[in-house]
């Protein structure tokens, strides 16, 4: 909550020094080139396992996805700290502080959105490319308030300060066990010298464009009262669209989108995993689930796709813009099916993401202004399992689904086994990232840690050459 | 067991049309060539997860292991049929038709070493290679005559087949369940018009080198009676070497050196992995078992290590050699000690696998001449879990192992849930591929399938120019 840091670094995985500078137009040579571009596009605990499950399914094994034609590779080794001092290295993230790395450069702990272990901001790319004139926006298929959106859009402590009612004490009711102790939500508050919560953050923010869910988090009541978050957010000059008529309607100027409570519907539905059950001699007494089917959701089609919220923020961000813009897309139910264990839920969301690619790639052309990249931000618990296997002594554990695959008319079986409670947890995979456009190879190594994503987008950016 | 198909491929994933001349050595212009070099690097079961936890442990999350600096990277989709019509795709493969994939170009079924799903032979590399002047050699860590291995040095319908007295009929005896039904031995025997067991086909093959663990296949007693398959390799012009010390003393020609009856020893011990239970109500009854560390074990040094394996292949490959040489070094206990959920194996295996890359690396300089390609045959089962996840609700199902990591003072917590059996499976992640050294980039694309890194090889080697 505290005021901008003057350093983007943390004592940990410090490579950086970008200071920021008002833009002026007309006087900097720079302003001069043509329009650049950053699309960054987060499929959000998409690992290699999630990226080969859709591909089996969605195209077969022989088949080839968007995102596999993109032209340049490499992977990323995801990092975290802990919050509490020494700030050990710790080997999973979360959204919140994957995110973080992402859009700020910044290693910080679990749970955290734009803000350090020691619980200062640290400016984002979003704002660090507004204030040098570029557009900028967010397209998400969670809440916009979500912890990844929100580490684009927002500096809180704890990623559950969502809204102004959701300001708590301490780690908030509901957090998953296991969640480190944080300062919680308090000194976030506009009372106690902070910016409010995310959704308050948004409305008075300087995003260009924020599509997604969320309309939960912009209904309450913001902390000063007499208003809604939303309301709030039309004052300051967003205009609000929350049906993919009136956002088709709106051709220029700022855009807050929101068409979901919370996190956006999903492509495709399918069968429930299974979980697998053994008796106290560990034989296996669940047999294995039969082949299903995914489905399409029939009521999908009342929110916008990714696809259609991503090509209306482009055409948003780019129309009379001679600077160029940046913009984020987060593809949320890669992640949230995986946890919930529905692979159709995942497989789907790939699809959308895979969409979102495609066209996104068709937009940048060969035009090395426009840098497009793909990345995830943690892992997940997703393992394409040995369909050879029968059931008994080779019974993985965990949750199996097994699904007829379109392409191959064979059966993908699919499992889950990284908690025992109702949610899957992440994994410490390093992740994949995949690069279209922008600058010289030079920016692309074979592997980088998460904080050289954000390095590559600030180059690309020109923020940091002042 | 049939002859050579006169076609490399299969009916599916064919891309390759391959012919095969014998070399006219002093007519052939591109004998005056430098030589052409390949080192294939197969990290048996050496997916992201694994590369990843080897990381943490070996040098930190903000480390670099050797592997991570080769140029270039992309991403490799492990492909497998079913061994009945109509051979549909399966999503797992195992180390013997990932090892003939990578070898041949040739998508074939789980267990089959060169061999097609209509039971043709189908060349590999090596054999390739061979016929057209190079030098070909392969280190292994596991038995000579074990699947990857195998599979550029053999023949045979199963994997199982590797000496003289394991020609069972059928599935031999102690294959794992789901084991698919495949022809067995019998028709591979030299009785029946066959090439014989894979060891009895490296002894009379034409590999210059052949080093790693096997006695126990080579002691056995030929089809033909009267000799052990060692004996038969040292007729055929092979030299012989069983210690560190005999290796050492060879300074060229054919070598087959077998350093242990089967698998070689692994460089480090530590702690098992503790099987979580649950009561019939879902309640964790198992703490999480506490962090332990790896040791050194301390009879590694009696078995050349893989590093020095390959370096001694390497000398004896490249000695007055103008032409150049193709060498498969095999780091197989990765997979194995997944299998067999001891972290501290895997990691010291793959601490030997990056040993090998740095040796490797400097050996090929800049030359382009000389390919060195690091990759998988398919994923395993290893996960890098959530320690900031207590136990209870939140503990994950399967075996779990925590390490203190040296680099880093945190707790490095690894999972494996693929199988309630005594062995954990394989998955089917895509898997890494990077590159160093070779022909133009064209040949790395950001994503390939299996097949495409025999077609890079041969490429290199010139094989499928004639």
């Amino acid at each position: 909550m505290k005021t901008l840091s003057t350093s983007l670094c943390t004592a940990v995985a410090c490579a950086c020094s970008i200071a920021v500078s008002t833009p002026a137009h007309g006087k900097d040579p720079r302003f001069t080139l043509p329009p650049r571009n950053v699309i960054l596009i987060i499929g959000d605990g998409m690992d290699y396992q999630q990226i080969t499950a859709a591909r089996n399914y969605l195209v077969g094994a022989f088949g080839q996805l968007n995102i596999d034609s993109l032209p340049k590779r490499s992977a990323v080794q995801v990092l975290t700290i802990d919050e509490a001092p020494p700030h050990n290295v710790a080997y999973v993230a979360d959204s919140a502080n994957g995110g973080t790395t992402l859009a700020t450069g910044t290693v910080t702990s679990a749970g955290r959105i734009g803000t350090t272990v020691e619980d200062a901001d640290t400016p984002n790319i979003l704002e660090l490319a507004k204030a040098r004139g570029y557009r900028v926006g967010v397209v998400t298929s969670a809440s916009v308030t979500d912890a990844t959106p929100a580490a684009f859009l927002a500096h809180v402590s704890f990623r559950s300060c969502e809204g102004p009612a959701d300001m708590y004490p301490g780690v908030p009711p509901g957090a998953p066990p296991g969640t480190p102790s944080l300062p919680g939500c308090l000194p976030d508050q506009k009372a106690a010298g902070g910016k409010g919560s995310i959704a308050e953050q948004i409305a008075t923010g300087k995003a260009d464009v924020v599509l997604g869910g969320g309309t939960g988090k912009f209904g309450q009541t913001v902390e000063e009262g007499g208003k809604t978050v939303l309301q709030l957010a039309m004052e300051k000059g967003f205009q609000y669209a929350n049906s993919p008529a009136t956002l088709n309607a709106i051709q220029s100027g700022r855009v807050l989108g929101l068409f979901a409570g919370s996190t956006l519907l999903v492509k495709f539905t399918g069968p429930t995993a299974t979980k697998m059950t053994f008796d106290s001699a560990g034989n296996a007494l669940t047999p294995l689930p039969e082949p299903g089917n995914c489905s399409s959701n029939p009521t999908f089609a009342t929110v916008p796709s990714l696809a259609v919220m991503t090509d209306k923020a482009i055409k948003l961000l780019s129309r009379n813009n001679q600077r160029g813009f940046f913009l984020m897309v987060e593809s949320a139910s890669v992640d949230k099916q995986a946890h919930a264990r529905n692979a159709c839920g995942h497989i789907g969301e790939m699809q959308q993401l895979d969409e979102v690619v495609e066209m996104v790639r068709a937009y940048a052309g060969d035009d090395p202004g426009t840098l497009v990249i793909v990345t995830a931000d943690h892992g997940q618990a997703v393992q394409v399992l040995n369909e050879a296997r029968a059931g008994g002594s080779g019974t993985p554990m965990g949750y199996v689904t097994r699904l007829n695959t379109p392409s191959d008319g064979s059966v993908l079986r699919i499992g889950y086994a990284t908690s025992h409670g109702p949610q899957e947890d992440h994994t410490g995979t390093e992740v994949p990232i995949l690069i279209h456009g922008g600058s010289p190879a030079a920016f692309v190594k074979p592997f980088m840690w998460q904080s050289d994503v954000f390095l590559m987008m600030a180059k690309h950016l020109n923020v940091n050459l002042d």
